[in-house]
């Protein structure tokens, strides 16, 4: 290993940052040099990549988005765009190419795999929290506080005018990010993507708690559970609860990462090195049992992350 | 003065409630008893209020909503519900009462204040920050705060994926908030519901940046100014431009008020209850050139707060 | 299992009234009430309790501090002060006992425990991160956030000035807390009581990295250290570096509690209860291999849970 | 005026950034290079500068510190340094030049303008708020917020302990940043260097709360008021009352600026280089009854700003 590759791709996380620092300073403790393309792999198809050392990955473990910029690349997804990026990375000589990003970006990385002999190993980063193989993704610990933050201020509208509020956050198909905030707001009523809900034990919700003299209420929902605004005005005309809808918007993606987002990427990404360094590819990094370790690619791209259905139940429980 | 009245009507603002604190506290130091009515308006119509001490307002200063809650009240819109309202004072033995909201608020204090013999002081709270009389309302410091760090954090992402992210704001008729925020954040166009704009002119700036090589953008526009998300989409297709939109949501209205928010409560409800141990009524307290000081309850009703537009052609000059 | 009593000792941590909530509301779900020791030990000592139903803890998930209130107890290190708590459990018919604290508070639960047969069960709660039986504990992630947003500001005056600052965080005996908030805040330098340092390799470190052009550092140390004001000092005479300490102070202790502080609180106080619900007392609940276990009450007193260095040397590694 | 200079002097204040952005592109907008001298009053003695275009200042409105970077620099103290200052401003052609500082800086400023032609405005931005013609400094705003926010976390460890904390706030001679901080937390005191203080009136004031049922509460002094230690040790011994010292750090001169730190920032700069189109120097820009105005360079640095004392008895009766 002489030449290692960053790039990061798909939606951005915050914590990303991170992970380029460790990955750069990782590489270079070890005398490796360090290639940063640009823009996700569209930077690999048009070999776009500036050099990255230690003193140019200064100050970022705090900022949120990728200074290596990020884009959704349709090119990358045909055969042809996937052997050009393989012969690039020849061309420029690297031995083994650091993929940060989520599932989307995961596939890619294994297609690349299939096209090349340089290395690839993957680093989850994903507000979604939605990657096989880890229990946590970096960025996901940042957005959740990011929406916990803002439905804590909602609440203080929400007790003042004794109105029961839906809150969308992220998810479209998943519900890790909705199950987290629901829980730890103290959430009323959760609703996730993998869980079809049953309208009317909304409705009975919201008015067993008024009638208990808990007027106000938060519903989280994943924006993947189906229209939230045609939900939070049935609610209203089945209930006779004041309902509101708030969307939490993009910055659900940005802002300064947590320390657990800035802990696990620097974990993540040293690991990632440390793959390489020993000639280990076609490899995912992550979290289980609460330990760094990885599992292999194409396993991580095949299966699916289960939701943990009992948080749910316990969830109900605790917003009695 | 024996008996103070305060109650809070309207959209709740943060710092509402370090208004009570110091309505009550300044009260008691003069020796006056308080009254706090509950629900806003309903709460005059209903003759529900409690007996507020210094102690039983100890903490709130921090904390945004109001203890006293709030709502709308279509009755008090009705010259009976005022009477009914009027009444209610004359009962309690109030001589005077703090009206704590917005400008729809000072409306319903003048109707009220017409039809009875106690004094009525109005202390302006609200996010919107459209209060005629005075510089800045209780909360507009907070709210802008708050849309200036959510926008902070899409700025991220904006950058990550040099994309223009449309970001709107509250403000339905009055763009204080938004100029506020678009000056602070350093977003390239604001758009507000005083000034017509023209889509072209929009487009043209997008355009012109992403030649400059500044392909990530802020567009901060209030509510009032139109379909916001039809706006995104005609950026987008005339621009070639990557567009997004954002809408900030209910947090604005909540969280903890800013010092600014604080001082702002402490200073007016001071003075509103200075005002009425003068037996002196019929005012809105507010800021002007920097002091404290009050306007006739009437004109502040009647005349309108204008927006500062030339901050907008300066907030021009600076994102250049 | 009828009733529940749960109290919170020594000093508070965020999340300590998350867990009385998870207690209380598990509790009731379970058909058993719960009795609320106020004061820490002093509330046994003292029988001073209220009584707690799932209403009684409502918005309390996003507070700092704890409702019931905390104290260190003198008393309660006498057997005669032991055996008074056991008496009061008694005769208040409590059979089961909650306590949120850190593991001065599980030494008197043990203590307690030796005198009663009412089932003790502690739940760690502490920003110390120093109970043995668990990752984490109730608090520490708030801890280490709050602190990284301090030295993230610091930053910004170290940078401008050029300054190496050494940041003191609280840690008399262990440097949890400072190892996390150093790893993710980027530090040159992290100091810890449970490695004996080398203050010439401190010098070193900063005329290395002034030699490269970075002459700004962040030096987090424990409070344990020693003195961190004299190392300030001496690092500023031995290096011709600017240099400043910087206390972060009782602020690391309080605040609203983070997304995980508040998950952990809950699963934690959920899973004492349902171990109580079963008749099981003497444990210490806890995070292993990121799954919530418990163990041996006794076991958690005696042991000492160990730091791990590999994330020293990682952050040196990623500090280059 | 075709070329302007820009530094940033004394203590970093966060706002500073802002001014800059504004200085430059108001400066473009009117066809002016501007030339940013580096590290304060060092940077003009060794001619240290880099140009600074519109792109150069984007995305720093909402940073901490300064870009220019600053420092203290005992030879511009003498009247040969000085001159060096000014014989490179003449050999580099600038016009104007704006410093952004403090008092300190503007003394700097005076004894400059005496030795050259070069027109020279002030800027006042230090988190002191001790300029003489200003209401409002830049970054005093972002400070007051940062140690309310800091307070309000102590409070809770005050509440659940039942102690009194000091909290020792910046101001070594002057109280603005304490009274503000006070005022707006809600401080059973505040020790300001303005006003003699009697240890027995704050005896009395503690030990009366505490008569009351409040026996936490908060003290906030300013730095300058004498040793704040021996002050906390004090009123533990002489009222009974548990008290703790916290003493807010170099936290407080950092973070992202607030809304109104980056608005004042933004219209103090554009002022200034209004100001120096018109060919107009010696002068301090600054708000005064609401409005961005300036007054005389000299007189500026001759008066001392006053205290508003009135704010401390308003504090007084708020806290009761």
């Amino acid at each position: 290993m002489k030449t290692i590759g960053v790039v990061t791709s798909g939606g951005d996380a915050p914590g990303m940052n991170a992970a380029i620092r460790a990955v750069v300073r990782t590489a270079y403790a070890k005398g490796f040099q360090v290639l940063g393309f640009e823009r996700g792999w569209e930077g690999l198809i048009k070999n776009n990549f500036r050099r990255l050392d230690p003193r140019s990955v200064g100050g970022i473990i705090r900022s949120g988005g990728t200074i290596l910029l990020t884009s959704r690349c349709p090119e990358f997804k045909t055969l042809d765009g996937v052997r050009k990026a393989a012969a690039n990375l020849a061309a420029d000589k690297v031995d083994g190419l650091v993929v940060i990003g989520g599932d989307g970006s995961f596939r890619g990385a294994l297609a690349l795999s299939r096209e090349t002999d340089v290395l690839v190993v993957g680093v989850p980063a994903t507000i979604d929290n939605d990657v096989y193989g880890t229990e946590e993704t970096i960025g996901f610990d940042t957005a959740v506080n990011t929406c916990v933050a803002e439905v804590d201020k909602i609440k203080d509208t929400a007790i003042s005018h004794e109105r029961v509020f839906v809150v969308e956050v992220m998810g479209r198909k998943r519900g890790f990010l909705a199950l987290a905030v629901g829980l730890t707001v103290g959430a009323e009523v959760i609703l996730v993507p993998e869980v079809a809900y049953d309208k009317n034990e909304v409705f009975e919700t919201v008015k067993a708690n008024a009638a208990k003299g808990k007027k106000s209420g938060i519903i989280v929902a994943a924006e993947g559970i189906g229209d939230t605004r045609k939900l939070a005005e049935e609610i209203e005309e089945n209930t006779g609860a004041e309902v509101r809808l708030s969307i939490v918007g993009y910055a659900q993606r940005g802002g300064s990462p947590t320390a657990r987002s800035r802990l696990l990427a620097s974990l993540f990404a040293n690991e990632a090195v440390n793959l390489l360094a020993q000639n280990i590819g076609d490899r995912v990094v992550g979290l289980q049992k609460g330990e760094i370790t990885s599992i292999d690619l194409e396993d991580s791209c095949k299966n699916e992350k289960p939701l943990n259905l009992e948080l749910l139940n316990l969830a109900k429980v605790l917003a009695t």
